[in-house]
């Protein structure tokens, strides 16, 4: 399908349920595909980092995709990440996910490598000629080690190169400034901005934010569909309650023991436990080498989603 | 073949020259490993970093290791990068490379996610299981973002998961703890110490490194071949000497403006350049997204190999 | 005075107006204080990033807080930055302040030395237990390069030991944890907590923020005040569109070039330019060894603020 | 007195022993520096990271420099670091250091503002022009967060701005770009170059430098005098193995836990357990916030102590 311009909405980052050999446990990925469709969500955004997208073979992103966009046959745009280090090899997934069936792809500054701004637009301006679908600028300096500056963003915006960003910076005051300057410029219509943001998504939208990308939408699609509808009609007082109650379950991301794990571990671990503990995947395994977590942390799991109503 | 234990001398990690078009130029890639057997080099390193590996696609990366280790023919090793960001991707690389005749496989650190000390002694002991060739580690934090630490090294050493180390985090103080460890350490024998420096390469070795991988190597092989000759000789003073000559045309890395482009285009731009310049590839261009020299630049590396007298 | 609990509204981290000879600059000093006062502010910040406490020495500190205190007489409470690398040379500075007539202390974490949670808290508990004054804890990582994480600024909320929070991390997600903690926590009442952003204070203000504490709001008090009041009368439309004017005015801190100069210089040069050109004060100095904006960059600054409104 | 130029030898950064009540302990004081002397050091570098000069007021830093240069009487030089944000903080310790006599003072780049080379090089200027005795840079980025270039250092040394340099970068590579071009430049003479590495001072002496600063230098002053000795008379094997005893000895400094404590912390901690251990000292405790090591850790000090023949 020809993926909305500007893209509005609640767009999760769609958890790549595993089976215990950690292959892509397919009806898994059609059970939860189903429960954020029937939450709301007005698009899928597969092959992300929260879908473990940096731990999946080419095999399995094909897969994922495949299996995501066969079974949503167009009811709603399915956007996949092209997650690689370079041009050319982002190049080859960008050609995979589309010939699999995605929407738009998604894609990140160079990393790995040691690079510069002019390198960054080249990367972008390079995949946007070479794709026969949109592309979306993934901002995730955690993962990257480099911040698209709103300048850059802009230009590409304006020249066609990019059709949308999501923003996974953590700096508000940043995006605004894409935002705002987006509005303004004569030369762009209809980009899409999302916010990657699980605990400020009302602050976004509040600022202009087309939609938002919260992995946790994963655990709670109705309620982020539910923030999303309260922002839109400008209800920001009960937009603000919601957005605290997802807050409270956004906590579960530090379940895992710090001393034991890393940050991916512990947050994509408790997400893919909260959708088991809600019967939705059938294992709640992690792909390799992250550290499960322990018993007594899947129970802390389940106190946020108890404490959340959703249990 | 059989990769000796520990493996001694000089390795350079393999440029990899590219056709104006960005495919890979096979002819020019074995004239490039002559110039270096002829240069008296004691392996062969493909895929590193050096090698522009983030920046082929896999399909390119199979044909490097595959025309390199049918060239070479069992003559010297030949060692090759599985370069991605988990386990899982790793070892899709690692079945690849091996297929295509690697003598054994460097790995790094996870990176793009968010990891942790436990998840990276995981993510080698994985790698290390499934591959049926030795496993060596790889560290580059201003790649990866994270710097193994001695112990880690130490303990994966003597469990026999690795098999050595290519130190490119420039922390040579810290390469001597694990230097000086392995030496020490009863359940570790045969364990390979490469330095990844250009520049104190003489001090690596005088501290106790088997041997070194330098990327400017690729552009002055007879020298570095010299550099450690001396060094296992016991010759200090020629040795700083020759040393100092190196690190002298090592400044070419710095000929590429940094208000134009990143770290990487300017100096695998310059290796290139050089190789160019020395008639032994046909083109001197680097992958994309990476800047190219320009006119100029290109002469200021001429001037470098002038000056070292390789021109 | 005693400062109230929880302090609300504007309060300016006041610019130090420098003579051309880099002293402090005591008649432009009290002209841009009651511009501040005259544009409406809840309070003054003396001695804080903005005002280049950095680069002040002892007696000029010792001479600001004297100059404001003195001249404000208890209008308005008076903060005052204790800044300085760790504990003991910060009681020197909260007791320097203190005497000299502030309200309340600012206090950063450890920097310069490697520092570790446990040694912060102490850190904040000494001060506190040594200070006449409340204490307020000012995460500003940019500078000291930690981040103040909730759970610790909520422990010493609840002890008593902190008095509020200025948050100049960037990490609106994060400051709403701390709001929302400190909201929901038995044992915090009074707790102060400010956003430090230029950019967002409506989002931080909408999430439940007391206050901000904008260093542009030197250059245009009377819009951050009217910024504040649409804010808590909950005129989100009105206040978003002030706010969009405030944003656009702040680009004036990218008028320097920052192939000459740095992020500090830009900043804090075009503050003071913006002073200078409105006629507040009477050299638009910065201190040593920042490098001064250029005739043209001076040019750029007076664009901003036409564009605001305020030339 | 006046400094050598250049300054050789072994440059102990001195510890500074405090009472129980984090007062400076003089009688401590002067012990550890007859011990040191004793041990035959070339030089003192009071107030230095070693040093605990981030903790120190400014009296405490006065009285140490008063007491040292006072006891030493010009047997030999006495180095002060004047360790502040900027400029004209620098400059005033570079006062009250000169008049309590020290012939030299050591300062770093500025550091909690967002700083430029140009801004560093003003810096330098600026403190050298003002400046009664020589001035050393202090190359300490795990402190200050950014890196002198070899460049601006050459640059300055040739400008007579810098009469040397003390290297913590931990990069030997970059070190050896400066040794080497002080060297070869025709307008730099007598430009003293000091590696602050304890565990790799003989590879910094066998490429040029002219001595060492190694904070361990306080526990076993001997021992880093021996290692000089032999390097200066070529003994290179003999160099090597008494450095790897140092090397050994080093180990102390993760001696405090690190679920527990900072690096800093850690480290100071065991210099002065060490010191207090080989009864030179009275009192272990360091500056607040740091923590104290535990008996255990205090233990583990010991065993390095006798590991290396020092109890």
């Amino acid at each position: 399908m020809t993926i909305p311009a500007p893209l509005t909405g609640v767009v999760p980052p769609v958890c790549t349920p595993l089976t215990p050999e950690r292959e892509v446990d397919v009806p898994s990925l059609i059970r939860l595909v189903d429960h954020l469709v029937n939450g709301g969500v007005h698009g899928l955004f597969v092959l992300g980092s929260t879908s473990e997208v940096a731990y999946l073979t080419d095999a399995q992103r094909r897969l994922v995709v495949e299996t995501v966009a066969s079974h949503v046959a167009g009811q709603l745009p399915v956007l996949a990440g092209a997650i690689d280090m370079t041009t050319p090899r982002v190049l080859s997934h960008a050609s995979a996910v589309t010939a699999a069936g995605a929407d738009a792809i998604v894609a990140t500054a160079p990393f790995y490598t040691r690079t510069h701004p002019a390198e960054i637009a080249r990367h972008f301006r390079l995949i946007a000629a070479r794709s026969s679908v949109p592309v979306f600028a993934y901002d995730i300096p955690v993962s990257v080690h480099t911040k698209l500056s709103a300048e850059l963003v802009l230009e590409l915006a304006a020249d066609g190169a990019l059709a949308g960003l999501k923003d996974s910076s953590g700096d508000l005051g940043a995006f605004r400034s894409v935002v705002t300057g987006a509005r303004a410029h004569p030369d762009i219509t209809g980009f899409t901005l999302l916010t990657g943001s699980e605990t400020v998504m009302d602050s976004a939208l509040a600022l202009g934010a087309d939609g938002a990308v919260p992995g946790l939408a994963n655990v709670d699609p109705a309620g982020y569909v539910r923030l999303y509808d309260l922002c839109v009609t400008g209800d920001w007082e009960r937009a603000g309650a919601e957005q605290e109650r997802l807050c409270a379950l956004f906590g579960m991301v530090g379940a895992g023991d710090p001393a034991r794990m890393g940050g991916s571990s512990s947050a994509l671990g408790a997400f893919k436990a909260a959708l088991h503990l809600r019967g939705i995947i059938d294992c709640p395994a992690t792909a390799e080498p992250q550290v499960p977590l322990s018993g007594g942390e899947v129970e802390r799991v389940g106190k946020y989603l108890a404490g959340a109503g959703l249990l």
